[in-house]
């Protein structure tokens, strides 16, 4: 087995347009932590995972210990529970709870998160030492190609700042802007569901742009996903009205109780990335049949082989896998796509952000084709670093005091008496 | 990926000392089916799985579909499946129960068994295709030796029959032989832990014989396995009187809901390889704690990647993880040494027949240190077929009418009035 050289961690803050949520709004710019390792051999693998300043503290502190060793992602698990110790767990801010919108903030799944990327940049070297794809590392692909949902948003036309990134996909703040955002989505990736992120406006209103997605796009899969906005009548009102459009509702409300008592009374499937978020969650939460399918996310679960794991307790347990996604670029995009072609039971479209991010890492961006990505046979995860746009976007990062994504935050530089809201 | 030009299905009989279990004796020769995979470049992969006619069927009718395929286990699944839809389920004989002493028959188990076969041959092929040992395929070993357990039976000297296979262990019927086999298991082998397979005498010697083990070894992890010979009154009796020595006692009773109320009433681990044997068993239960430990058994799970997923739910529910055997070869021990290198909570030493088998179809035999084998990084599972032997051992098999195991009957060859005991 060859050694690891050297690791880099380089932080980066990418553009990102104002869509909204019900913690507030995205920032102009969020951090990304990118990781490099590089072999004896000269072989390099690539890790994305969460750039906030606590994630990327443990991934500084952790990545000099791997120089000099084996390249097996044996190492992550004792070697980063190491390092958590090291790190002064005060310095976790608990507060901020915007990354993600994925349930409480705890030590553990910032290592999980950390974790991921050194276990995809390890396994995408071993891939490039080995000259098989990713895939073929972890048991195999079943599938050629893995299909994605179309991710709308409520946003503003732009940020409220001047000289802050723009696009060209204008306000979505209605029935109608979502409906239109679809349409777009659809032509130019050929997305056949879509999943609204809602919890921004009154539930009525969110319950309209569904039907209005349902009208022009009949028959194709819908979900919704209010990040635990509503109370448990709330979820039911909604429930009922939408449950002959839905695919899915996602964490209408907050904790395994509030989920289980939705789920008794709708036949609407729910699903989470907020109720269970790690292993722990999940016997209590199957046990109460509180939600009926997970979304995976193998940056906060612990990576690829977690990934798997989780797939296979929802399989036994008879509960669905679809996969989650947080903003992010295409070392990512091919992680994901690499293992969920590797999880036979994934029957649901996965969440991808990256229709809206502008910027990438790699030299060449992944097109969707029919809504789909080829999983490829290249070496590793496929993708090439472009050293000139890590190196701009983390000088970004050093230009900026930006260091953790706040959705709240920046909700209030424009509303000063901004509350995340409850219906 | 490379095209599979060849499958070839041999059925063998191999020699088997006479080992006492609850349902007889082992028959002095035992089938076993050999999968052979070769690509269009000429690598070659190896499986084995049981050999009862049953199973023999069903690899043999399902082989032929493989020529052609690509290299990959995707096929596995709907493949078999479509087969076992072929299949006269009707001839599936289950009356006969003795094969592994696992649970009801069940066609699903069968076929998971010839899927094992299969899968594991794949893996073999890819690995010598792509130059990389099989745990490399499936994640990566997280040690690098497999701590096995010295596995001891009640055993008569020899076979009743004239010419009928012999070895030089000597009869094991009372505690003093069973620490006897112990010693020389320990002295060859190097085995730190011992299973006794029980379920052959009164409950009263088998207390003894644990209890003198206990004293020959002490400290040492053992084991007692009586097949679910035993009522619940029987199992806590025992449970109580060998609480202090046992690492776990595996399959005392049978059924859940017996299994769970032992369970309640004592402190010892149960282990099972009888009440959870496919993935439909576990939901129930692990809800009512009938089960500390399952022994996997990548055969009759459905292969390495099943062995994986079975440790990924066993780790969510906080069960344990050890490893069954039932009487195999190289082929086999390889795999098995292979994914359990791969299972970071594997806590246990492993179950193997492996020294009970004076014959092989590799060429080089594996060889235990300290109760251990390591983990080879060679090709594929890292063993080469010996073609010689795989003849001789055919040939046996056609010239004689053993088609199945059949512990019962071999018994009954002694004692025509033989049934199967319940204490
Ligand atoms: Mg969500
Ligand atoms: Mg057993």
């Amino acid at each position: 087995m060859p050694r690891i050289a050297e690791v880099r961690v380089t932080p980066i803050l990418i553009s990102d347009p104002p869509l909204l949520n019900v913690q507030g709004v995205h920032q102009p710019y969020t951090p990304r932590t990118i990781v490099e390792v590089v072999t004896e051999n000269g072989a390099m693998g690539l890790g994305e995972t969460y750039g906030d300043l606590d994630y990327l503290k443990l991934a500084q502190e952790f990545a000099p210990s791997l120089a000099g060793a084996e390249l097996t992602v044996n190492h992550l698990g004792a070697g980063l529970l190491e390092t958590v110790r090291r790190v002064d767990v005060e310095r976790i801010d608990n507060r901020v709870q915007a990354e993600g919108l994925r349930g409480a903030r705890t030590l553990g799944k910032i290592a999980a998160s950390v974790r991921s990327a050194f276990e995809v940049a390890i396994y995408d070297a071993l891939g490039h030492e080995l000259g098989v794809p990713v895939h073929a590392l972890l048991g195999g692909k079943v599938r050629d190609a893995v299909e994605f949902s179309g991710y709308l948003f409520y946003r503003w036309a732009e940020h409220p700042g001047p000289d802050e990134p723009k696009d060209d996909w204008g306000a979505a703040l209605d029935p109608e802007g979502v409906v239109a955002q679809a349409k777009r989505m659809a032509a130019d990736y050929g997305f056949d569901s879509f999943k609204l992120k809602g919890g921004v406006f009154e539930p009525a209103q969110e319950i309209a742009a569904i039907r209005a997605l349902a009208e022009a796009f009949p028959g194709h899969p819908l979900r919704l996903d209010p990040n635990g906005a509503w109370t448990v009548p709330t979820s039911l009102e909604v429930a009922a009205q939408l449950e002959d459009v839905l695919e899915y509702l996602e964490d209408p409300t907050t904790g395994t109780r509030n989920m289980a008592e939705v789920a008794r009374k709708t036949s609407l499937p729910l699903a989470t990335n907020m109720c269970v978020t790690a292993f722990d969650d999940i016997p209590e939460a199957f046990a109460c049949d509180a939600v009926q399918v997970v979304l995976s996310d193998h940056h906060y679960w612990g990576g690829l082989r977690a990934t798997q794991d989780l797939a296979a307790v929802c399989g036994v347990y008879g509960v669905g896998v679809s996969m989650h996604s947080n903003t992010h670029l295409g070392i990512s995009l091919a992680a994901m796509t690499q293992i969920a072609a590797t999880i036979p039971d994934l029957r649901y479209a996965c969440d991808t952000h990256r229709p809206w991010q502008t910027e990438d890492v790699i030299t060449e961006p992944h097109t969707f084709t029919d809504g789909r990505i080829r999983v490829t046979d290249a070496p590793g995860l496929g993708v090439e670093l472009d050293r000139d746009s890590l190196a701009k976007l983390h000088e970004r990062w050093v230009d900026s005091d930006v260091r953790r994504r706040d959705d709240l935050a920046a909700m209030r530089r424009v509303n000063p008496q901004w509350t995340v809201p409850t219906w």
